[in-house]
């Protein structure tokens, strides 16, 4: 398959372009620093210049999304709104300008991850867009059928456990080869409006 | 319990102020048209006067919220951010603020619905609304302990049916009394972090 990897030179964009990679496919990366095409999918007209120049797909897959962590009685209105623009909105516009884009039984995979559903201090603005996306998912599935979309949701990756292990006491961690694997059973897979959560 | 109200001359919220009344509450009604106060909780600057005009409250009950209804690809950028901005960060910014005016035990309770979980055909704002604001109320449950916070998440109230039951097709409908009875319980118990789904 033709397929759109944002968020592609990442650590888990580096893990996910190997392998679908690995697998046969033929994966065009974005970035807004390096990859093949680069675009900033925060900027709807970016993202409106991106499928214009990257032709049909059969499949976007997307590893990028930006939140603050503070504690919440710090956090402030721009705050909350960063996360949404950084995290939800980018990634709902990949979706919804990419629906005339990709074929017809094309999907979407976006990334959300574990502090939907397991709070952890200073991270109620991750919290609170994990949980927006992944609804999200779960409603455009039924409306952009035969098109498919799914969701990521990994925990702590176990690569990023020397940075950010104390954040997620006694909770497993995951390999990024893992959680690649989620973006690989996403893509090739049938099903849609699910939530993985390797 | 003296009682601060949001959206309190809606249909939920009428609801919900007979019932805090009928247990013997002193209930601040607020809304943007009519209450014992006039502001705008989409406007942070409204929510700030709100508090300081209010005084000390033992419990903040919200039953405001606004999402557009659109196909997910007829909706825009902008549409997404009504959303979040009319029922997430309002919501979101009415506990912030809140967390300094309420008592040490004091509790929030904020408004989301089914489609969080349940999707339906044009409601992937509301959708992706409701799934926000959940994650946040378990992410700022652990955050603002000893207050509390927890979500009123109802399915489509049998008052409503005659507008909106075509929406629900086969889904079964709750009385507004007994999701007024799930504000008691959020108001008058101890647990926090929780999704009640009447």
């Amino acid at each position: 398959m033709k397929i759109l990897l944002i968020g592609a030179t990442g650590t888990l964009g580096t893990a996910v372009h190997k392998a679908l990679g690995d697998r046969g496919h033929e994966v065009l990366t974005v970035g807004r620093g390096g990859g093949d095409l680069r675009y900033d999918i925060t900027d709807p007209v970016q993202i409106t210049e991106l499928y214009d120049r990257a032709g049909r797909v059969d499949a976007v897959a997307s590893a990028a999304g930006d939140v603050p962590y503070k504690p919440v009685t710090e956090m402030t209105p721009e705050d909350y709104l960063a996360a949404f623009r950084g995290k939800v909105l980018s990634q709902i516009d990949l979706v919804r300008q990419g629906v005339p884009h990709i074929a017809e039984r094309g999907s979407f995979t976006v990334i959300t991850g574990i502090l939907a559903r397991e709070p952890i201090p200073t991270g109620s603005a991750a919290s609170m867009a994990n949980g927006a996306l992944e609804a999200f998912v779960r409603a455009a599935a039924i409306e952009i059928a035969p098109q498919r979309i799914n969701a990521i949701s990994p925990t702590v990756f176990t690569e990023s456990l020397a940075d950010y292990g104390d954040y997620f006491p006694g909770m497993a961690s995951v390999d990024l080869a893992d959680v690649a694997q989620a973006y690989v059973r996403s893509v090739e897979g049938a099903q849609t409006g699910q939530i993985y959560a390797p």
